[in-house]
């Protein structure tokens, strides 16, 4: 079993409306401090073990559905978790 | 300044529909391996210092804002960047 953890962020070069709402709500509720908020997403997949290699398989994932490679980019972490 | 990174999920007693709806795409697309899904958010904050606890502002941020205490956990990393 794996555990794997992806994280998709809109590219830098591409408008974030939702973190600029939230930005600007922190900055009504007192939050002068922030300077700057991007949103992303946040996944967390349970993987059964196959033949074909974990990595390459999660890649093919984050390319085809997990994230949008035209604005935004992929980060993943792999985990192999022991079931006892 | 600080670069916060904070991740915001479901509880685990929490059904997620996205989640379900991911997995069963996924599914159809050929990847039977995955056996489970789960959606949550990332957010990428910029701060500046202040006089406030960074660590203090950030769980007050997450508390009020950024997650719904009730349905959501939230995690978060803090570093210090350092302006050249």
């Amino acid at each position: 079993m794996y555990k794997v953890k992806v994280y998709v962020t809109l590219r830098e070069s591409v408008l974030d409306p939702q973190g600029t709402a939230v930005k600007k709500s922190l900055d009504t509720m007192g939050y002068q401090a922030v300077e700057d908020v991007r949103i992303g997403k946040y996944m967390e997949l349970t993987l059964e073990k196959t033949d074909r290699d974990v990595e390459e398989v999660v890649k093919e994932m984050c390319e085809r559905l997990l994230s949008n490679p035209v604005i935004e980019d992929y980060r993943y972490e792999i985990e192999e978790s022991v079931v006892l």
